[in-house]
């Protein structure tokens, strides 16, 4: 018998609608038409003008034959016209593809074949290694160029100009929301420290519920003035673009990230937030203190890697900002953990506080579970701080799937966990803290060693601007540590004194056995490509 | 052919997970196990305790025998076992009924049975009440007594106490989410100004974007301190029970609603949010001055009503606080729509800037679309502030239905749009001020009269504490305004002045031709019951 809840109760167009992050948009900008909603440079548009130029680019995409689930491809640092494509793209159902602009033309080839780009957008400045790319490609998509006006050299390689393009547009174009709320908005390919990267496809309901997870772990108010440092090609910005217009904020986008840029804009346009890599903060705490002078916002910032040294989060707090610690990957639309800050640690000295908040965390407000499992049995470790397992991701802030890739998508979903390849423990009040990337740990005479433990004792030599800890090959033991540093300008430092120097604060085994000096090779995003150095100790 | 996104990318148990707003209480409890997430008097439990209290109580539940989709029903005021019933009750996929406690017996009878009620948990403050209902009843459910030690004269009329059923109960019950984030949460019957009320039913999707909504309509940060003057039993307290779990704040319970109590709490606990109906404000802005000594928060309040008088706005602004009009329906969760504030309002007359604030606005930020409609054609009314349609709501925050009344449900959703029955302009600069309930319209001479403009001037008069206007039969003009008036206590005030303050201020053929005087009847909300007054009118 049917109880009484089971009859006449179901989806309807009047109470439910897929959940999109581009339902912000039309709503801030009739709310707030006049608000500045971008600044680039001298340049300055509205929400209500920034909504008709993403209308226009939808308008235009269709009109020239692109539609739902085909890829359009954007090549440009944070300029207004990434920013607009995360919007314009999706409203006909078509996937954002942002490329890497470190990357070279072989990547870019790869993935603009891979993701079949259809469309491509990109800055003058990257007009040389796109045409490279292009080179390449048996199919080769519509290009666009962006003549950014704050780049008069770039260089012309399209059909027409991206505001040509807009031109075609219709400003009041009717687009409508996706069909499906689990329908893709974005295509990221993972940085890849091994082989062909990945192509993550990510979701709208995702993207909506990240880019409101953003605002609730940082209790961002309405109206934050945030500060592009972080890439938008850098998984869409962690859906901070669509962050910012559901609280209609103003975006001030940054073509170049220089410390004088960076204190230049906080001080003209009263920065609220910012997010990025250790490698911007450290830029901003080495800066010369007469670029910092004049300084009254408390910027909320955001800081992200597997392992952001604890003398970044001093050194910002130093600064007089807040920073808190996020984690992610491409996968959970970047951050989908956060390190969020007890009252408690308020009392401990600033190095204790650092400790605590370099820690991965918990869980963002909005996605459903991280947990460091035991990867053979799927059982939680105990939180204990030592026992390591593998940490995975369960909820609605993960992706669709690997692009073209069924059985990688499969692996990373088994038993119904996404599992991130990172090893960590729980600690006793439940933040997880990662002691390394599975493929990155060092067995040596039967112990694991966590590279990063490792690193993070050289991070606090005062010499060192950088280390790396992977695995040598050793006929004794198996494998030992190996150091790659970079030191700081004008600083010194020998083999002897750095393994002096571990050898009083770590297990004997612990110390790196060989120490080499000199530049390591990094990803376009900035991430220490160890399988280069595993292939240089192995020489 | 298949496009590139077509296979492979489909919802798994990795990246798909119900919406429901329990997902806040064990993150919360989690994270923050030792912040306070009720106080109750002398009394406070921190969010470890409250959620191993409603574990407790859904697994008492569960071995009650009671499961998805069968109702539970609880009458009682603003103590912690209405907070705790938001989470356990649905942990079970049961469907929560709060019960408005000034309604009459028959009226709770009514819902009892037509909700089909399994158990009841009464506060003993209306054990009487409660035992007649019962009386009433064919099928009696279980019956709990809520035991308040606040209200030690409370009768006992249940099986057993809250207390002693908690004890029934698993502190680690496993509970689960909904199969379908579309699942029934809560069962609220609509206040019903005619006839039989109907059973408004909601789902987890929607109290988990409302709640989440509310946070950012006010932009209220983790960790606020949330006064509950507005009564949980009204749409679950616009789902901010469960906001407040979202963002790990306090709840401070309030058994009754006194300017005394509401102050104290002010000041004790530095509260920072709070709602309530105008009626709520009126009191605090009328309190003896003395009560108001010593207070230096500054709360950010939410009011809600057709139409709150504009003095009520200036005075909680006077009192230096800040104050939102929202709005909403029964259907819609509460307030689905919101008032924000713009920066030129700023530099404008207190008198001017309440009228402004006083409108319903727009649509709240996870609320799809709030638009003027004409009924008949469904097209949107000009943005004139002139042209009368019909308000409608469409998206997430929007119930699931009427309970066992299909035929009422679907008239509801007609066209795709929820009908709130609310008649209203859209102003030019988008926001929706609403003129009247289609009912409560008023033809004189073919004129339309908005009863709400006539109150509105009525309120300004200073000797007016409440006035409501209706239509009054008339065989020359078809209908007349006719004024019923509450005084002001020790004001004075006579059917002659009261015209001619009307007069100086709108048309002659909307001036009430009757003014009577006197208290006007109210529904269990504070309502004002208009089809009493024209039963009145017509003796």
């Amino acid at each position: 018998m049917p109880g009484p809840y089971d009859t006449g109760l179901s989806r309807t167009e009047a109470n439910f609608t897929a959940l999109s992050p581009l339902s912000f948009l039309p709503k801030t900008a009739a709310i707030y038409p006049h608000r500045i909603a971008l600044i680039h440079g001298e340049h300055a548009s509205t929400w209500a003008q920034t909504y008709v130029r993403c209308r226009r680019l939808a308008s235009a995409l269709h009109r020239r034959g692109i539609g739902a689930r085909q890829t359009v491809a954007v090549m440009a640092p944070n300029v207004p016209a990434v920013y607009e494509a995360h919007f314009g793209v999706p409203m006909i159902g078509a996937v954002l593809n942002t490329l890497n602009i470190r990357l070279d033309a072989e990547a870019i080839a790869f993935q603009l074949a891979h993701g079949e780009a259809r469309v491509l957008f990109t800055d003058g400045e990257f007009a040389p290694v796109i045409a490279r790319a292009l080179a390449l490609l048996e199919h080769k998509p519509l290009v666009i160029d962006i003549d950014d006006p704050l780049f008069p050299a770039g260089a012309r390689i399209g059909a027409l100009t991206y505001e040509e393009f807009l031109e075609e547009g219709d400003p009041d174009f009717a687009w409508s929301l996706p069909a499906d709320e689990f329908d893709p908005i974005a295509l990221n390919y993972t940085s890849g420290t091994t082989g062909n990267p990945k192509g993550v496809v990510t979701h709208h309901r995702g993207a909506f519920l990240n880019a409101l997870s953003e605002i609730l772990s940082c209790s961002m108010p309405a109206h934050s003035v945030y500060l592009w440092t972080l890439p938008m090609f850098h998984c869409n910005g962690w859906c901070f673009p669509w962050s910012m217009a559901a609280n209609a904020g103003t975006n001030i986008c940054l073509r170049r990230v220089e410390p004088a840029a960076i204190f230049a804009a906080i001080r003209t346009h009263g920065v609220s937030h910012m997010c990025g890599a250790p490698i911007v903060y450290n830029m901003m705490i080495n800066a010369p203190p007469a670029l910092r002078e004049g300084l009254n916002a408390r910027v909320n910032c955001f800081v992200a890697g597997a392992a952001p040294p604890a003398a970044t989060i001093e050194g910002v707090e130093r600064l007089g900002f807040q920073i808190t610690h996020v984690y992610g990957l491409t996968e959970t639309y970047g951050p989908a953990a956060f390190c969020p800050r007890q009252p408690e640690w308020q009392t401990l000295q600033l190095e204790e506080r650092a400790r605590l908040n370099a820690r991965q965390g918990v869980a963002g407000p909005l996605q459903e579970a991280m947990e460091v499992l035991d990867p053979a049995t799927m059982l939680a470790v105990p939180a204990d701080g030592q026992t390591i397992g593998e940490v995975m991701f369960r909820g609605n802030i993960t992706m669709n799937g690997y692009l073209k890739n069924p059985d990688a998508t499969q692996a990373a979903f088994a038993g119904g966990w996404f599992h991130t390849g990172d090893l960590a423990v729980v600690e006793p009040d439940g933040y997880v803290r990662i002691k390394d990337r599975s493929k990155d740990v060092i067995i040596s005479g039967g112990e694991n060693i966590s590279s990063i433990e490792v690193e993070d004792v050289l991070h606090r030599h005062p010499a060192v601007s950088l280390a790396a800890v992977v695995a040598c090959p050793d006929e004794k033991w198996g494998e030992v540590p190996c150091a790659f540093i970079e030191l700081k300008a004008d600083a010194e430092a020998d083999e002897a004194g750095i393994r002096a120097f571990c050898r009083a604060r770590m297990a004997a085994y612990k110390v790196p056995k060989r120490v080499v000096f000199g530049p390591i090779p990094k990803t376009g995003t900035g991430k220490v490509q160890k399988f280069m150095l595993r292939q240089e100790v192995r020489k």
